[in-house]
């Protein structure tokens, strides 16, 4: 359903600022042209039609800031595993398969379908090192009516051979491959994405700056998820004082290039104040930072700082494809963060961790997030009657326990960019 | 359905020791009079009926050893809120409620038609302090076909005026009617419910060990939760040297009187050594731990040193009543907890959370946890098929991505003691 102009009256739920909540309860979005046009208390009269969504909640679209969605299928197994074992026995030949085209489409076809009922509206999502296969994601992507980057990921050097790229030349040439198929599509663009510091040549890292300065492409990779990592890393480039430099001395660390670096576990002062004065989004991926023991990142800090700063499930070092789940994850790490750790650092709030997965997160596409004029309406609707109560709750409660407890069954309706998604 | 004589065939799993996992893809289980008879790698073909299953999972019900079933409707809220806040504002204002006894009946018809559809076969519960509402809880579990201890709550200080018992007398006498209230239900049995060392005078802890002692009870309460909560029972009992002799001194700490004990999160060297030679179990809450930020227990000791131990979602600290949470929850929490409190604990595994929740929990109970000959026969049938792969997944891996990714619909079948229960 596209129509150009029409309000949805509900229960608008939406974040002001991380720690404060817009609650208007009964009250009219008015969309125009896929935007937010107004909010009111009643609906309008003036023809516009109204989708009566009264007794639900109609909260923004949530925004994944870091996934990989050739992991989707293989989620919640070799749980057990540390990142760098993770990787070796289970990304890495997962991964390999894409280069088959049959296998890529039907596996994507499973991912796409269950993102499209999930709570997420945009995404920014790691394919493989394969260009054929990272396409036929963002074609399903694109009918999806989800809006998202996807990108064809870059690595040659560090990794298994039936995934490494041969080196600097290949990896430019099959990403110009890339982006040549990319070319057209309305609701998906490309994203470069070299996977990680240990993963990329210099000279890969070099190309991949040129290109994002010939493009004006957006970046994303990986970022100070683990020690040991980090040590990799500063042995590989030993003319940097922290881990954000191997990126930035290439130009894929913000400014020009709008980017986003998941994890961000283990960043020093130093590499925060490049974060901050390149516009840097750090992509915080709780579960995912749990599940291969990596840590906590002090969000808290970031947050306090004024960083930018989203969420990101990581499927599949996350399991869980929900942003739902990710809002509480972190909030529960926060609290383990403080309690174990830091005691200084306060645990997240629930409007903070659902700012993050809204208004946080959403900034990365721009005026995405929030039902203010001039944003993208991107929005969920959700019904709650499924969870009953001996006695009513107010709105802020109904939100906090959908947060908890929601699946995809409590989505009655999505939007993205005004345009209502068929799940 | 009721059938002396029976065979189920499918995937079978089950926990032969903490470590390691009995798995018989294609097997049958034969159940007679309720419990396990024998596992054949055949049909029987004596005529017995066998339900075909194949293709999807046998494992072993689950077992709650801890939660508050008067929590339940208000799961997912108030979670910003630390352990003695959330008491005070959430939990506690909710209790009250139950003296009303259409509240408690429709309150708990909520729970119990949740839990029947959960992967909990069986489960200790705390109830309220009052007894008619206790009575119908027990009821509605007696119905669902479920096996559980259910509790009336003792508190007779330190508590709303609203939920306080007058005094040991008081606490005495209703507990006396909840017991006799109790006789005649074969599925569901009394248990001593002390709510905590802080709720209850030394007056009523007397009179619970008499009771205890009298009706040969078991008994569950909480202990070593919270810092806050240890130092203020070390006031209140000077003559202790740590938190478990407040029970043990009135008789309330095993031996005689099969005990569970909640949590355990900062139980030192003594109090280890005394669960140990009580026999006392230990009802692991990890979301619980987390969500009101009471720390992480260190489960891998506990299991390595051969304390008795299960799994408890401790609702409504914890958001979610499913047990595959609480198995997951457990292991992610042990990575966090080996990560920065202590590298010499190692992260518990799959095939050691799931153990707990079934084999270790189960015990409590009896021969109940495994597919063994004696063993009750308590199973779930899981249908993963909803949950596609682009290729066959081993049942191991299948396990673990259902305890990751399963909700009760994939909860095909369930069993408890032989009989299958309406979901």
């Amino acid at each position: 359903m596209t129509q150009t102009r029409f309000a949805l009256w509900g229960d608008l739920i939406w974040s002001q600022t991380p720690a404060r909540l817009n609650i208007l309860p009964g009250y009219c979005v008015v969309v125009e042209d896929g935007q937010v046009a107004s909010v009111e208390a009643r609906p309008p009269e003036d023809g516009t039609p109204v989708h009566d969504c009264r007794g639900k909640l109609i909260i923004p679209g949530m925004t994944d800031l870091h996934l990989h969605a050739p992991q989707y299928t293989y989620r919640g197994t070799g749980m057990d595993l540390e990142l760098l074992d993770w990787l070796a026995q289970n990304a890495f030949p997962e991964e390999a398969r894409y280069a088959d085209p049959d296998y890529a489409r039907r596996a994507y076809r499973i991912f796409v379908d269950d993102l499209k009922r999930s709570p997420t509206t945009r995404a920014c999502v790691f394919a493989t090192v394969h260009a054929d296969a990272s396409l036929e994601l963002a074609r399903q992507l694109e009918e999806s009516g989800l809006i998202c980057y996807v990108g064809k990921v870059n690595m040659d050097r560090d990794s298994p051979d039936d995934l490494r790229e041969a080196g600097p030349e290949e990896s430019e040439r099959e990403t110009r491959r890339f982006l040549t198929g990319m070319e057209g599509f309305q609701r998906i663009k490309p994203i470069l994405t070299p996977r990680f510091v240990p993963s990329c040549s210099d000279g890969c890292m070099e190309r991949l700056g040129a290109l994002q300065r010939e493009f004006g492409l957006p970046v994303q990779s990986h970022l100070s998820e683990n020690q040991g990592e980090i040590a990799l890393v500063a042995q590989l480039c030993p003319d940097t004082a922290f881990y954000g430099q191997a990126y930035d001395k290439w130009g894929l660390f913000g400014g020009g290039a709008p980017t986003i670096m998941a994890h961000c576990v283990y960043s020093g002062a130093e590499e925060q104040a490049l974060m901050q004065e390149r516009g840097v989004f750090i992509a915080h991926c709780p579960q995912s930072n749990t599940n291969i023991a990596s840590g906590i990142a002090p969000v808290r800090r970031y947050l306090d700082r004024g960083l930018r700063l989203g969420l990101g499930t990581d499927v599949a070092g996350g399991a869980h494809l929900s942003l739902f789940r990710a809002v509480t994850d972190a909030i529960q790490v926060s609290k383990l963060y403080w309690r174990l750790v830091d005691q200084d650092c306060r645990p997240l709030t629930m409007p903070e961790a659902f700012w993050m997965a809204t208004r946080g997160g959403g900034a990365f596409f721009g005026r995405v997030g929030a039902f203010e004029p001039g944003y993208a309406f991107d929005a969920l609707v959700l019904d709650d009657s499924a969870l009953p109560t001996p006695r009513p709750l107010e709105p802020a409660a109904r939100l906090e326990r959908l947060l908890y407890l929601a699946d995809e069954r409590q989505i009655a309706a999505k939007y993205v960019a005004g345009t209502q998604i068929d799940i």
